[in-house]
């Protein structure tokens, strides 16, 4: 993987994720570590051609937004190598999943390249990749720098290595914090229905040794209203022009609940997350899936069969229950049009 | 099932609940629908002791506050009838499970009967069995007459004829409510970590033919804000002497979601639930249970092994945000000391 090398020098020394990754490309293929079967079995799924990246995005073997989008660069890099048609193989990836909106910049950034050789194609992916993984350590700097010594934290979700091009968004911020002393407190929801809390930061942060403890998605409000938890940090799928915030199902109720209980919340996750086509929240579009995915668990059928059930992956929270934005470009605080402008330097 | 003629005349005709039961007692051996398989098996777990029913109540074979008090109160029958240590038993059952303030109250109104031969106790224990189903049909009535026709209601864990004497409280509300028009749509939570709104009201609701739309509880939070529900439902383990009131983890969740949202927040319990030695939600012991039901699934683990959770299975709602407490002497509105204790006869 001769691309890794620069990776490895600089920003990767900072970062503590102990070499955890959701993708890496051999030259001719993306390996992708199949979330779905995490913690029990890692198995590597070879995607060969953009269309197997599109359907493994779709399928959530790769997920988290910023790491779909270096899925779809490498994908678009692959076709480029195979002289397909790159605008219709754009629109294949874009579709693939319909909210996070780091895919839709990483198609832009790639198909920006024109006419470029398809060499260009594939060294591009590669520095979206690496980019992903500095914007990450010098976003996990700035949003553990917010957090007093003694800090104690909820995330959800997974915002880890798996769902970035390496350290993590919230999680990395987490990671940071822990190392530095900041934070000395870690939960973390198992995050219904796909468990990405249970599967993926629970193992993510055991890798990596730092102590957390895991509650149920709707125990959240009764620890917050414990006193037990000083800020919430979460990821972002879209960002809206005004800071409403599209992210996991239960980040509003997070955020309302850490208003309610005097808890403070982050949000961390890089500028490419901000569409500033969306002037607030309403016009995030919001994907639903499949209701059998929370009438079961894994392969095994809990709820009966036949019932109806109502399954959006994603919610809004609106930018004034967010305490904080943290990107790599700085940190917001409070959240608004204006000061998310001025941090993306518009 | 000679007890049953009694149960099946007056007060059951009113009842919609298809003859769903947790618990049958036949004489000589208390058999309870165990609910641990529900939907996908129906087995019945023989009793022939308090022993077994208090074993039965911690393993949560049986659950529901209101259940759970008359399943104890057939062992204390079932220990009367073989002639043992009362004094003892009661404690043994007592100790089943700590939260619910029912199970006191029903091996109180059993010990009562001190010397009186066990023929008496048996008929004590039905005639607790019965009062609690009345109870659940007058509970039903008064909560359904606050609700304006065309109300979209969201409830949580399983408050049905499985929890209860039969019929229900909260979903008893549901069930009245429904048949007269009065609620016209049903959201349920899965209600992790034993998904009781997955298997059991998902089933109950089935069986009435009462459609109905299961959601994360993390989406309640989404739910309530889009404007779809009017009413949260819920039942209740132990109602403080101010209203404070404990009840399934993620019931302070959507009470705070539902005073963010507008939308109103109702408690159905029976009088007996009502803990008047409790002066407030911090006096409420709460039961926290092994972090293994939370790591996975059934028998499916989910997450990693070895890592820490914690696992409260109630939590505390305080009054202030309680619109409408029910019980089956009346309604409170608004919740607090005195409303309760008017109410209750004090």
């Amino acid at each position: 993987m001769s691309d890794s090398t620069p990776r490895v020098r600089a920003p990767v020394s900072a970062a503590i994720d102990h070499g955890v990754s959701a993708l890496r490309f051999d030259g001719n293929a993306l390996h992708l570590l199949d979330q779905r079967t995490l913690p029990h079995a890692e198995n590597w799924l070879r995607c060969a051609n953009a269309s197997e990246v599109a359907q493994a995005i779709t399928d959530m073997v790769v997920r988290g937004a910023p790491a779909i989008g270096i899925a779809a660069a490498y994908g678009m890099a692959m076709a480029a190598s195979a002289g397909e048609d790159l605008a219709r193989t754009a629109n294949l990836l874009r579709a693939s999943r319909p909210t996070a909106v780091n895919l839709h910049w990483a198609l832009e950034r790639m198909q920006a390249l024109s006419a470029a050789p398809a060499a260009r194609w594939v060294e591009q992916a590669h520095a979206l990749h690496r980019e992903d993984l500095a914007q990450n350590l010098a976003m996990a700097e700035a949003g553990a720098a917010l957090l007093p010594e003694g800090t104690r934290v909820l995330t959800h979700c997974n915002t880890g290595a798996l769902a970035t091009g390496g350290h993590g968004t919230a999680l990395g911020v987490i990671r940071s914090g822990w190392r530095s002393g900041r934070i000395t407190s870690v939960h973390h929801t198992e995050t219904r229905p796909w468990l990405q809390g249970a599967r993926l930061t629970a193992w993510e942060l055991q890798r990596d040794g730092i102590p957390a403890t895991m509650i149920a998605d709707s125990a959240a409000a009764q620890l917050m209203a414990s006193g037990a938890i000083d800020w919430v940090i979460v990821g972002a799928d879209r960002v809206a022009a005004n800071g409403d915030t599209a992210n996991k199902i239960g980040t509003l109720m997070l955020a309302q609940c850490a208003r309610t209980s005097g808890v403070r919340f982050m949000v961390v996750a890089p500028s490419g997350t901000v569409d500033r086509d969306c002037p607030n929240g309403d016009a995030i579009p919001i994907e639903s899936r499949a209701a059998d995915e929370l009438a079961g668990i894994g392969a095994q059928r809990m709820a009966p069969s036949g019932i109806a059930a109502w399954n959006p992956v994603f919610d809004v929270t609106p930018a004034a229950l967010i305490d904080a934005f943290v990107c790599e470009r700085g940190v917001c605080c409070p959240v608004n049009a204006e000061t998310l402008a001025a941090c993306l330097g518009d």
